[in-house]
Parts: structure tokens; sequence; C-alpha cells
């Protein structure tokens, strides 16, 4: 198929301006829903976490950066492919992350551990369904190394 | 901002033809990347799980029988806003599932649990990361009721 078109359905309003490698998890940041989605939250604040897809509308992905680097740039990173890692600039910068839901009314969802800076477009939210996302996953030592002081 | 564009990096192809609310635990995918995204999956043999996050083409969202509706139209669980469930009817059409991985080399991803029929695009192949995706999360019980045999 062509070209798939998207709409944000809210914004990102948190204090975090700049890109950052760590240190998420202490970040509040309310999504504002755009005016036709208020009250699509209803019953999200019976759920404790929350799936937000999110656009990375400052990433830019480049075939020949980025198909395959190694993390962040880092010697002590193996290179791998861009669906190997978690890196921002990659085929249609679509960012997801778990967060923790802090409260939820008609038209915002303010969350804990967000990992994007202010002003950026939501495309999703979905309730966290451990059945959907828990798992009990195994991951290369690298990842360990490379994702601490993250959150 | 206006208009996200977006294009699929790659396909589903399974013996899945129609939509189902049941029993995708066992079925086996495999994601057939498009040429340009070839090498991409390079690493991700050495992780157990990925995320995928795929265009639902079939669904179609309409605010009026959308914005809140009671999962699956059944008469034992409350009416929830849309982005309080995981219905493929949504704005934006994204579907986000934690898969197993069974294979990866570089051209296709063999993958266990995916609920996406075949022929569905796919938008993103990340790996999944327990920092980032694993939550010890809670749901209201209506959600333990509703993905019974889901899997």
């Amino acid at each position: 198929m062509g070209d798939i078109i998207m709409r944000a359905v809210g914004y990102v309003r948190n204090r975090v301006c700049d890109k950052k490698d760590a240190a998420w998890g202490g970040d509040l940041s309310t999504i504002i829903l755009e005016n036709e989605y208020h009250t699509g939250l209803k019953g999200l604040e019976n759920f404790s976490h929350a799936l937000v897809i999110f656009y990375l509308d400052q990433a830019k992905y480049e075939r020949e950066t980025h198909l395959q680097r190694r993390p962040r740039d880092r010697d002590d990173m193996p290179m791998v492919g861009i669906f190997s890692q978690r890196t921002k600039d990659r085929p249609n910068n679509i960012g997801v992350t778990a967060v923790q839901i802090v409260s939820a009314d008609d038209a915002t969802l303010t969350v804990k551990g967000l990992d994007a800076i202010d002003g950026t477009p939501v495309l999703d939210i979905k309730p966290y369904y451990p059945v959907f996302d828990k798992k009990d996953a195994h991951v290369p030592e690298w990842v360990d190394r490379l994702m601490e002081h993250y959150f």
C-alpha cells in the first residue's frame, strides 16, 4: 500500500525541552487531547499503566546512518539493525513507552516516565494489558549497560 | 501539526484471513520486510521478544460509534473511552503487540502471538526491553473477563 496518513490525537506537555538519553523516570508529562477526542479517556483512571504511542517529530531517519548503527554511537555497543534497537531515528519515527498513570480526566492524561519532549504529537493511547504487554523477556547483555540510568 | 505520513516497512504473512477475538496465541506469523529495510533486523535473534507496531488497515474509526463503547459490544462490559480499551477501530488504527521471536534473518521475522491478519502492513519493529515495556500493572476486573481465551 502507499502512504498511510495519521493525525495527532493530542500533544505532550512537560518541562523537557531537549532530547536526552538519561533520567526520564521522574518526569511528569501531561497529554492534552484534541477537542474531538475529549471523553475518550473515560475509564482509564482504573488502570495503573498505559502505552503511549507518539510521533518523534524531531527525529530523522537516514538509511546510510541508521539502518545499522551502534546504539548511541558508543564504541562498546555492537553494530545492530534499526529494528534491534530503540533509537528515535527510525522508519516512521514511532515511539512506544509504557507509563504510569498519575491522573486522567476528560481532556488530559498525566503520566510519569514518558520519554518524549515538550510538544511531541501523540498518535494513540492504550491501556496497559499485562496479557498483551508484560513478557518474561530475555535481552542481550549490552541492553542492560545501555539502559543504565535511563529512567 | 497537520498530516503525518508513514509507509509500511513490511507486511504480515500468516494463515489468519478473518478478524477474530480469540485464540491468537498459537498462530505463527512471518513479517516480510520491504527491500530497503533488509539487514535492519541484525541482532534481533538475541532477543526473546519484540514489539510489533502495525496498521489496522481493515479497521475504521467512527467517532459516534467508537469514541466510547462497551468492549466487543458486550452487555457485561462497561462503557469506556477509546483510549481505555484495545479495540482495533481507533484513531490512527495503530496496533501494538509484544510477540515471541521464533527466528529472524536479513529479510524476515517469524513470531508467535501476533494478533494481525494476513497482509497487515507493519509500521515498526522494536526489541522488547523490560525496562521500557514490562510493568507490574493493575487492570480493572473486566479486562480479565474480556481477554479470557484471547491468546
